[in-house]
């Protein structure tokens, strides 16, 4: 599946006291780019919510490499894993330049307003559903 | 009005690269303290929101006085300076021992989940009403 | 002083439990634009605190006009619009679309490392100045 | 290794606009929890950076299990699992009365203000690393 590319400038106030990127920022900058990756992809997660379906994080994981600093521009490449049935899988790489400074990846689950595990929408699984059946 | 006093520490998350709290981390001490303060009077904020009300934020002021760091143990000072009709103002002030640290004050509106403006709930304002009905 | 405009959209984080852009990630918005406006002109806040210069927030205070909601395209208008001796002030306005959502204004003031205060340095000032002083 | 336990309140500045705990504080939580593990044993964190070392996080991961809401009390029960050479593992549990809501691992590394890897004091260590060392 496709990769995206997002660049961002690291704010002060995601700064720590070491003066580094406080570490459970990435999960923030991962969320970014999930929601940016389906923005490309002519999807947006607001009509997800608006048809009753949400996103929820099931896991995640991060290997954290390197520290970022204020100003710092960071490249974020998102790519979907695996999408299938409820769950949604990414992982995560963030570059300054050309070093890795962290990599990560999550798992979401579909639900609906009432918490109840739901498959994600076909407008979003779109073509790729019938792949991943095939392998299963 | 009675003065509410909460106690906390630092969390590292709050510093920024200069090593002090985060200039904003204080509008959300002050809603801490809001909060702490209804749930001392025996209130409870969730209660105004699952009755359909809702506070929203309307104007915020601060002065900051001297950076707080990791792990100091703040005192906060929350004081109801005013409640009427659909208002509630409160003043904050936060001490590190005797030393002011940051001051602010905040001046909530009451709505609807529609985002009509209401009056506050009768059961908040209690008997402080119709003393501010006399002031006017 | 010149105007600088940043657009940027919001963050699922940066919501709150009514679904709205938490009250104090605006102080975290007017920072950014600051620092956009600092480096639209030709200069870097990093190069300051490598200098031994430090910017902190003397004062803020907001007006809240309206909510921002998860995804929204914010416009911020960061002016300059006092900046003398040890001091710079700021005001903004967020806009989303036509709309002003919010209004705020900053004072800065310039410490050393040590947290003494000191005169901004004269490349930030640098031709303002004079018309500061003949105003005085 | 001795379990830590620390009760503390959600704020409404970490819900989102799902009206739960947005998932990325859940690591600001478990850093809470092991910095007051670390006081409970009569040691502060601030004394190792004053002495120049710094425990940056090198791996983390969640598994969430449930959602936290505005103002439940959450408990977080920290753990020490392993500590030696640079590094020091935690795992984390955060309970809502008896309901599990989120678990979770970090790997810290201990590095000198330049970045360099540095074992950990003695004194954090203290009795443990000759059981460690047995161990391998």
């Amino acid at each position: 599946m496709k990769e995206h590319v997002l660049e961002f400038r690291v704010r002060y106030q995601e700064t720590d006291g070491q003066g580094r990127v406080h570490h459970a920022n990435y999960l923030t900058f991962f969320e970014m780019g999930r929601t940016e990756q389906m923005r490309a992809a002519g999807m947006d997660y607001r009509d997800m919510e608006r048809d009753g379906f949400f996103l929820v994080v099931a896991r995640a994981d991060l290997k954290y490499h390197a520290g970022a600093k204020f100003d710092d521009v960071l490249r974020l490449v998102t790519t979907t894993v695996r999408m299938k049935g409820a769950t949604v899988e990414h992982k995560y790489r963030v570059f300054r330049d050309e070093q890795l400074i962290v990599e990560g990846h999550t798992r979401l689950g579909c639900i609906d307003s009432q918490g109840k595990v739901r498959r994600l929408p076909s407008w979003l699984i779109g073509e790729q559903e019938p792949l991943e059946e095939t392998d299963g």
